[in-house]
């Protein structure tokens, strides 16, 4: 749901869609009036303009996204697009066990976000419900590591409200689940429409810790997808 | 309706409105307490700081926009605020032949926005209306050009629904109004409030390209503005 | 309400919250799991990091914030925080006289704010108000000097709606308040809420300007506080 990429623009330029990683010789497909397209990405190196080589035109306006190349260990997963189809399989291996809760699949957060609002409200309204984790994706740092458990952010370009916070980590450390504790001064998540929304949300990022952010090689530690998964079983029953 | 230009400062001081081109010559008008204004802009090519040169002092806070040269051909017609002044007489030309719709006028977009908020939740919840196209005007790039047809956009900083915009472009090809494809990964327009609300909204910016943008001398290709009002008075039919 | 400051990071790295003025040597304050702290800040003369000097480490995610350092002398008030301790202190007095009217305490303003939507939504909805001045505290600049009144704001980033701005000058004069009228380019308030949501809200920013802003020596003259808690009571009448 949450692909980031490239768009065609005009002769064999392309935009970015999100903030993907950019380097040449990334495999890119897509589809056009023309059929498949499998074709690589090519970053001038002056300007760093970005621009495709491919056998033929691709047509204006077309959607590029990076070749999934699926790769696991017995410890890791491996691929593009983890962040964010991993927060979404949280979110589907949740509702196998989920009582009491709204699971909520939101649109475009990589691109300027735009479906929380309507989400926000209509949740809020229809439901009363006003607290919410947010299932993505975050990245490794030097105070975030793989295989340590899931992160609860702390803050990132905006401060959730601290007593929530303080419920959550209390709930996770009373369950025993592994996690670490982020904190960071940019960037952000969906929250920030939930933030910025005109209804009265709480909300947290909760999310396993990824390595070679928004690149095709995007790796996760398998344990610190288990713990995202049991933190948010629990979560759910107990918030 | 969206006129950028400047607002005077501490003593000759100007600080822009919105984003207009800024050249040393470019005469300015306005009206304070003391009477009518008309005053030449100042760029200090060392800092780009703004300036006016006038016989007296103006007071702080008037707002002084380019004074208008209008010039038509048989080709093009020439001035200050074709964006958006096209985009309101494509609006109002509109309303000659509409059976059904809204014709909907939103203020400051050049100036951080506003209105289409409070118009996109009363217009959503009193009729049910969900469809959008933004009547504004674009820039002529290595892609768009003068004279080839209305610009459809594809995607600017935010891209609308596919399905939305593949409708749009179907319409437009069965009618054979000549049209252009803009894809940019930069700029934006009124869609954004309607992009970032609590209601679900289509959209899809369709404006005639023009150069010289945001200056006194914005010029306009007679076809574009024909091709632009014909596309939309079929979509307001068909969509 | 709005005390900006900064939260321990990884290591001894601090992150800021809203824009606080940086100096190594400024004394911060704030309490964690070991209890009260108050420690040194420290900034990198190279790279601008950001850190703290203490005798033991501090707890992930604890806010710090300036030591308060409160000076009084027959003509200033000296402080940090007095943005926005001075607007909360002028809404507090005013409720002392108040006839008709509300007087809303919004958070998050220096960080990304996220409550003014909601109460602007309750506000509208519940009452019918839709006239708001923005109680807060802004910058001594060449224009506006210490002394020489409240300053009302004609625009900052954005621009409020001429009448009502118009309305208040009006009221202002009429009553004999000193006060003094501000023009910037950049900056915002609480009102960028209020311009942005889907109600539609009048707003005008009326406050006393302060120097060293966002340090732990902010200071304002009493005048011009005496003159904010004097145009609010009057406007809170007449508007």
């Amino acid at each position: 749901m949450d692909s980031i990429g490239f768009t065609v623009r005009y002769g064999r330029q392309l935009v970015p869609i999100g903030g993907p990683d950019a380097e040449t010789g990334y495999r890119l497909v897509g589809r056009d009036k023309d059929g498949e397209i499998e074709c690589t990405l090519v970053v001038n190196e002056q300007t760093g303009a970005l621009s495709y080589d491919f056998h033929r035109d691709i047509e204006r306006g077309t959607e590029l996204t990076f070749r999934c190349d699926f790769r696991e260990t017995d410890t890791t997963v491996q691929s593009c697009y983890l962040d964010n189809r991993l927060g979404v399989w949280n979110a589907l291996r949740l509702c196998e066990t989920l009582q009491d809760g709204i699971v909520a699949f939101s649109c475009w957060e990589e691109h300027g976000g735009g479906s929380v609002a309507y989400l926000a409200r209509y949740i809020y309204e229809t439901y009363g419900v006003r607290q919410a984790l947010i299932s993505d994706i975050t990245w490794v740092t030097e105070g975030v590591r793989p295989g340590e458990g899931v992160a609860i952010s702390l803050r990132d370009s905006l401060i959730p409200r601290r007593s929530y916070v303080e419920r959550i980590r209390r709930i996770a450390r009373e369950a025993g689940i592994p996690h670490q504790l982020e904190v960071e001064g940019s960037g952000g998540s969906d929250a920030k429409e939930l933030q910025h929304g005109a209804q009265p949300w709480d909300w947290c990022f909760i999310g396993a810790p990824e390595d070679n952010v928004h690149s095709p090689d995007e790796i996760v530690d398998k344990r610190d997808i288990d713990s995202m998964l049991a933190l948010y079983q629990v979560l759910m029953r107990e918030l």
